[in-house]
């Protein structure tokens, strides 16, 4: 029983939404990593989402570019959270989707995040602060994947000071 | 049994369409005026849409702003030609409703029109032109409305000329 | 004698263009697809849509970059229904082409679809979507290709499911 | 000791966050309400996240206009769940409150929700799911403002068609 | 017989043209003002070119909104120089005809100046440095009107200072 | 002997500029307040630009709308640093500005700062900070000006916390 | 004694502007290409106006990107008429150089051609258009450059159309 | 002691930012290089803030790219002058991290450049500007480099005019 569903528009996708799953993975967070369109198949889309509802799933992940739908439209069909990432898919620099998904009417929010791969690595992270509230292993996680990536900044600080050093 | 299904996103958006309405009642064309949103009442919308196009309708119109997805969403439901009026409802200039109503993906066409009471008119204008493919009344009232337009730049142009003569 | 009229504004967006062709090809709707341009051969497209009219052609589509005015002018000239594809041809994204498309004055509407091969795709299933309102074999075309487009998601779906199975 | 706090850059923002503070008190979830700035007061502003995250505060709503750098700054000293509210506060159409707020590096999401009022209510519902997660009672406050919310689009739409019927 | 032609897409922007009107008074350059649209009256567009160019016109002015195509419809049947005035007409902040005039393809170029006022003014400068190449009247009163410009500058600065000074 | 010059490319943004006199005032840091056009005026403004370096002033503040090339004027006859104000004066929302302001080419900067009054006000508060870098007594002023914004935060906040706290 | 001066900001443009001099040439029109920066080499570009101007120079086209000044500052220094080409010479999709070019204030006009290349050769045919106002050899040779364009668009169309039969 | 301090927010800017070391190599400023991000490690951005400006430093410059907070978040904590660079890191064309680094509230101004290595260099060049307000030796400095490019332009002029000589 997931915790997490990640819904992409169209499978071409996956790899803009690596990033996503491999953050749940390091947190140890379960999800179910599908293909649904709102505009395709919107009767499997409302379908997954009242089963993955039933059976728990707590937020949903859902990217989509153009005119996106996606995560509104589950948006539409649940109370659960849904996080939209927008996704570069023509010529408008991913404005079209990043405006589709944020602008959503009042009683439907959409939580945005970045757009293209910062923002799939974003959506897991809010799903995982979203579940923090109440478990504190993955709260641990966090608080670990946190520290990890301080300190990563810090070692290249001291790698181009080193560099730059006369 | 009306020949055009109207939907608005929101009541607010009455004024904006009244172009719309005034226009296919020129033109002799039956119509549905309603309100149904794609996220608020997304049953009602496909409830809609289904007894509507059962009924005989053969043009669908629908209005909304911000992230605009309902004309998507009946896209999604129905083959009847979907247009969409972009509506400006937020600060954004209107630019997020255009590019949420007319960046649809393959095999879902939403025939974008211009923003707000342009696009009002004008919707009104393309679905007489899709009925009157095989209507000649209404090919026949939307030639006059046409030479109407047309006489009455001619006409402002000749009191223009007249003021501006020396 | 043509069902749709395609039109592109330059040569060069021959392979823009293509789905368009291919998805009529495939609906089984006959078509001219050909060259001309609102401003380098302004009367060759005004003879083109007499003609083509006169001999039955039911829709336009056109397909231009930067200030696309082809489907403006074309638009200007007949009453039956003119679908325009906004074509990406400078580096500002094709919202130059997008705004000279879609923004019509009332009267003389321009079904705007989505930029590039997306959009041409859709104005070929726009296209359709007018014809079926009385061509019954169209419409079963069209409702045929649908179902494949929904079949063609599913079956992404279940391929990647079944990767990223636990 | 709230379980939502409510930051804004500027006491100007009242107005606008007014949606926001009536659907908390609507749903029944105990909030603070304050003005603190990332440029202003950035000592307070992590004093606050300390103390109220300390005292079990869940989710941070962070409302600011221009270079909204609000919210980021929230989110930078807490791993609680935290939601941008674009505010409108220059010429540029809040387009730059958007981007500021929205486009967050890895590793530090902010919720964004729409610009403006429908965003600020939008804020107080998304933090209402996260709350709901685990919280039966506002997950059926939540349940009763959303059939309330399409109650309302249907008593609409009745007298729309009631005074468009003929 | 006038040396420039002014038209306008729709007499609504009479106002917004009324400083390229003055200008072309004070520099005592003859000119025809009137209202042709591009697509309302493309045939009264191309015979009034036909006849204004064949009567000695030298100049041709268009201003126009929304997907504004009127001045390239001009230049498409002109070779005498087009000057296109973009204005504001509808939501979109005046970019949408800025776009769509200032974007021709090779060969048919359209001088873009300014949006709205600014432009109309400009508009009429622009025709007049065309015709004060060979009319040394016309250059005359383009010195004397810039001589003026700069003194009121010099004027504002010289009240300013003295307002400030301490 | 001013410290500072303000220039303006229109006498009719005085009232957009005034707090940035009113800062300077505060500051106690002496300036000229002009209006100078780098196209209008262009002898006058390098003329000032001279004089005023030779007399010891060390900071140029140049607000200017539209295509704003006014503090590029003047960073092409000065070393000393020059702040660009943008100031919105076209329907384009200030976008036109900004752009003309800070887009400049290598070795001709323009500390630019934010649109309209916000950016009036923060260019004398960057000229302060520049001339504070040796001048203690204004940098003096500068922290306590800084302590007041400070305490007027806290002071809002208090006052909002206390209507809203139940 | 070159009739028209082609200025660049960059030598780096000179790609950009070919199509510019090849029509020129075609055209048999006499011209100076060279380079000079507004901000870089402001009294060059001052000198070389007006020597050119003094030489009979009748129209200068100047090409310049980012925070595009190049044409207005030679249109504060001549009554002739300037030409602006806005280049692509940052991330921002030329729009900076578009909208610095085009949004020049009144009594300063910059003719605004298209972006990049289209705009090179629309440059040289819009100082062509300028110039046979009164040189009937020019003129003549346009007129032929405008029917060769229009065939070469015939002879694409009948190619594709070939192609296309069935 | 470094006089400049140089923050990027990531380490993939090192090459965007080399124009702006190279400048302050050529010009005899001594600078600290260093990785510090606003999100990700504010303490230690606050740290530095405080021990370079202690230890004398003059001015700050901060890249960052997306929602870029990073100039902000130092001009939050210092007085002295902070200088900021948009830097492209997402497909929004870089208007991301412009915005979110020119449009800052009043009393915390950053100094913008333009986007990516124009503006790195720039950086370096408006530091050596304020430096220069009392350092005589860098004031040569700058006028020297300046020259350079100046000699650069003409050279390039030079070689073009050959070139095109006929």
């Amino acid at each position: 029983m997931p915790q997490v569903a990640i819904f992409m528009g169209s499978a071409s996708d996956e790899e803009t939404m690596r990033p996503c799953t491999q953050l749940l993975d390091q947190l140890k967070i379960s999800y179910i990593f599908t293909v649904s369109s709102a505009h395709r198949t919107p009767e499997r889309t409302e379908h997954l989402v009242d089963t993955l509802e039933a059976d728990g799933c707590q937020v949903f992940i859902c990217a989509a570019g153009m005119a996106a739908h996606l995560a509104g439209a589950v948006a539409a069909r649940t109370l659960k959270p849904v996080i939209g990432v927008p996704v570069t898919a023509s010529n408008l620099s991913g404005l079209d989707a990043m405006l589709a998904t944020v602008q959503m009417p009042p009683g439907y929010p959409v939580a945005t995040v970045a757009l293209d791969k910062a923002g799939a690595k974003n959506a897991a992270w809010l799903a995982a602060q979203m579940i923090a509230l109440t478990d504190t292993s993955i709260a641990a996680n966090l608080k670990a994947a946190r520290e990890e990536g301080k300190a990563a900044v810090i070692k290249s600080a001291e790698e181009l000071e080193a560099r730059y050093a006369k």
